[in-house]
C-alpha cells in the first residue's frame, strides 16, 4: 500500500488519500499550494510522523514553486518553510524534513530557485524513497521479537499510511509474518478521538489479509487479563533521549497495562523520530486539538452542547514501561540513555 | 432528576427516559408488557445496576398482568421472570429485583393473582423509593472522601440516570456538594462504545449545574499525569465478595492509572449490588455485546466491513486498586473480604 502518498509530475502536486474518509471512502487530496500543504497537516488529510516527514519535504518544493517568481525569492522561502514546520507541533519528524531540506540549500549554495528547486524534487523523493526502506529494516529488526502465533496488540495507526509504506508499529508486523513466522495476528485499538485504529489499521491489514480485530480502547485491560495479547507494538511521534515515547493519547495506559500483565510493550520508530534534544516525555510539547473531534462523530453529537472536552492528542510512555525500541539500525534495549547514544554515535551522527 | 423512571398508573406502563438518544433527543419508552421490560433492558433504553433492579421490579409487576387472565398462571408467571432476570447477565441487580420480588409473593401465600399484582406494585414502588434514598446515604458517606476543589473523574454514568436517582458515583459528587464542599467537579470519561459518560454523565451534571468536562478514555493517563485528577469515583455492576469490583469496560485501566498516580480510586454501590455467593471479579459473567455498538457510532461506520470487533460490557478491577467501597451503611476499607462481612452481618443478611 504506497498510493496514499505519491508525487505528481504531472500536476507538480502531491497526491495524498484522504485519511479523514477512510474506510468508507477513498478520495485523494491534491496539495498544490503550501496552504494546501499545511491544511492536510492539520485536518490529518495524512497523519503519522513519517507520513508528515515525507508531506513536509514535498512541502518544501511546493513552498520553492509558489516563491519563484518573486524577487525575494530567499525571504519568502523562509517564511513559508517555517510556517509548514510549526503546522502540528508534537511529531518531530515534520520539523525534521522542513530542516533535512534547509541543509540542503544551505550546503548546495544554489543561486536561482530553479536548481534549487531540482535538488529539492529529487531529495523528496529520495526522503520518501528511503523512509520505505526505513520500515523495511524496522520490520527486519521487528521480526526478531516476534514469535508464531502471537497476538499483537497495537494503538493508533503506526502502518503504512503513517509513513511512505510498510508502517513502523505495522512494519514490525508485516516484517514478523515476511520473516515467515506463523499465525501472526493484530487486535487494533479503536483510538478514540480520531480513530486510527478502528478505520486505518484495520483498513490497511484487511488490504493486506493480516487477521485484524479492532477493539475498544477501553477493552485493552480485559483482553490482557485474558491472556489474549502477547505483544503490544505501537509508533511514536517523538522519542526523547531518555527513551520516552510521545505517540497518540491513551498509549501510557496501554504501556502501563501491559506492565501489569507481562506483555513485552514494543516501540517502533525510525532514528529520525528520536529527538535528542529533548530530555524527557513529560517536555515534549503536546498538541491540543479542536473540541469537534471529540464532541461529533460523523454527523453524530455525542456530548452535550456547551459542556467543555479534553482534546490533547498525544501522551507520554516512561521508558521503564518499554521492553525495547524497533530502529532502523536495531531493537534498543534499556538503558536507552546509553542504546540511543550508542546507536547515534554509530551512524555518525 | 427523577423522571427517568416512573410507573404510570394511568397507562398501567412503566415510562423509561430512553437514554440510547441522550443528549440530543428526550423521548420517552413505555414498557407496557414483558417484551417491552426486556427489549428496555438489552438495548439500554434503561442501564446501570441499581436502576436495572427497580426496573426488574416493575417488569415482575407487568409480567403478574400479563399472566393475570391464564389458568396457569403461576408456571407462567415464573417462566416471565426467569425471562426478566435473564436479560442481562453482569448487573448483579437484575436478579436481585426479580429474586426479592419472587420472595415477596413466596412468603405472602397469596392465592389470587389480583391480590399478588396488588402488594407487587406497592413493593416495586417501595424499591424504587429506597433506591433513591440508598442513593442519598452513599451521598452523605462518600462525602467523607471528598474535599474542597476536588476535580472527580469517573468513568460510566453511575448517576441519577442509572439509578432511581441521585445517584451511586455521582451520588458522592452530590452529596459532597450537598455536605458544602466548594469547587467541586468533574470530568466524565466518554466511556466507548456506549458513551455513557459523553451522552449521560455530561447531560445529568449539566442539567444541575454542576461544573463538568468529557474526556476521550484514552485522554486519563495524561490528565493524571498532569495532576489534574485529585479522585476517581466510578459505580459498579457487582461487587465480588473479596471486593473485586466489576463494571463498566475501562474501569480497569482507570483503576491501574490511579493507583500509579496515587489517586484515591474509590467504587460507589448499594450492598444490593456486592454478590458475597461471587468469591471474585475474575468469575464473574461478562456480557458480550452485538458488534454495531463498536462498529458504528450514530450513522457513521468506523470499522471497515468484515472486521470483528469485541464488545465485552464490563471488566474486573481487582480489590488492591480500591480505597473504598462507598455503600449506604459507610465507606467499607480493605481488606474487604471483611469489611464487605461485617458489613452484611451487621445488617442481618
Amino acid at each position: 500500500m504506497e498510493r496514499h502518498i505519491r508525487f505528481s509530475d504531472e500536476d507538480s502536486a502531491l497526491v495524498l488519500l484522504d485519511q479523514r474518509y477512510l474506510p468508507t471512502r477513498e478520495d485523494d487530496y491534491y496539495c498544490r499550494t503550501v496552504e494546501n500543504i499545511i491544511y492536510a497537516l492539520q485536518t490529518m488529510v495524512v497523519r503519522g510522523a513519517p507520513a508528515i516527514g515525507v508531506t513536509a519535504a514535498y512541502g518544501c518544493w511546493i513552498a520553492a514553486k509558489e516563491v519563484a517568481s518573486s524577487e525575494n525569492w530567499k525571504e519568502e522561502l523562509k517564511v513559508k518553510l517555517e510556517e509548514i514546520a510549526e503546522a502540528r507541533p508534537t511529531a518531530v519528524n515534520l520539523r525534521w524534513g522542513v530542516e533535512r531540506m534547509k541543509a540542503l540549500w544551505e550546503s548546495s549554495q544554489l543561486e536561482t530557485i530553479e536548481a534549487l528547486m531540482g535538488i529539492w524534487l529529487k531529495e523528496a523523493k529520495i526522503i520518501h524513497k528511503e523512509d520505505i526502506e526505513i520500515c523495511k529494516l524496522i520490520g527486519v529488526h521487528g521480526a526478531t521479537v516476534i514469535e508464531d502465533g502471537d497476538t499483537i496488540m497495537t494503538h493508533c495507526n503506526a502502518g503504512a499510511l503513517a509513513t511512505a509504506g510498510y508502517g513502523t508499529a505495522l512494519g514490525v508486523v508485516r516484517g514478523a509474518i515476511d520473516a515467515g513466522k506463523k499465525d501472526i495476528s493484530v487486535i487494533a485499538n479503536e483510538t478514540r478521538p480520531f480513530l486510527q485504529g478502528a478505520r486505518l489499521t484495520a483498513y490497511e491489514l484487511k488490504e493486506d489479509n493480516i487477521p485484524v480485530s479492532v477493539a475498544c480502547d477501553n477493552a485493552c485491560g480485559l483482553l490482557m487479563r485474558r491472556g489474549m495479547v502477547d505483544k503490544v507494538v505501537v509508533g511514536a511521534d517523538r522519542v526523547a533521549a531518555n527513551g520516552d515515547a510521545v505517540n497518540k493519547i491513551g498509549t501510557y495506559s496501554v504501556a502501563l497495562l501491559a506492565k501489569a500483565h507481562n506483555v513485552p510493550f514494543y516501540v517502533a520508530a525510525p532514528l529520525s523520530t528520536i529527538d535528542r534534544n529533548m530530555p524527557d516525555g513529560d517536555s515534549t510539547p503536546i498538541e491540543d486539538r479542536t473540541p469537534l473531534e471529540v464532541t461529533h462523530v460523523g454527523d453524530t453529537q455525542i456530548t452535550p452542547d456547551d459542556v467543555p472536552v479534553f482534546n490533547f492528542a498525544f501522551d507520554p510512555t516512561p521508558n521503564e514501561l518499554i521492553a525495547g525500541i524497533v530502529t532502523e539500525v536495531g531493537v534498543l534495549r534499556p538503558p536507552f540513555a546509553e542504546s540511543i547514544k550508542k546507536a547515534f554515535e554509530e551512524q555518525g551522527k
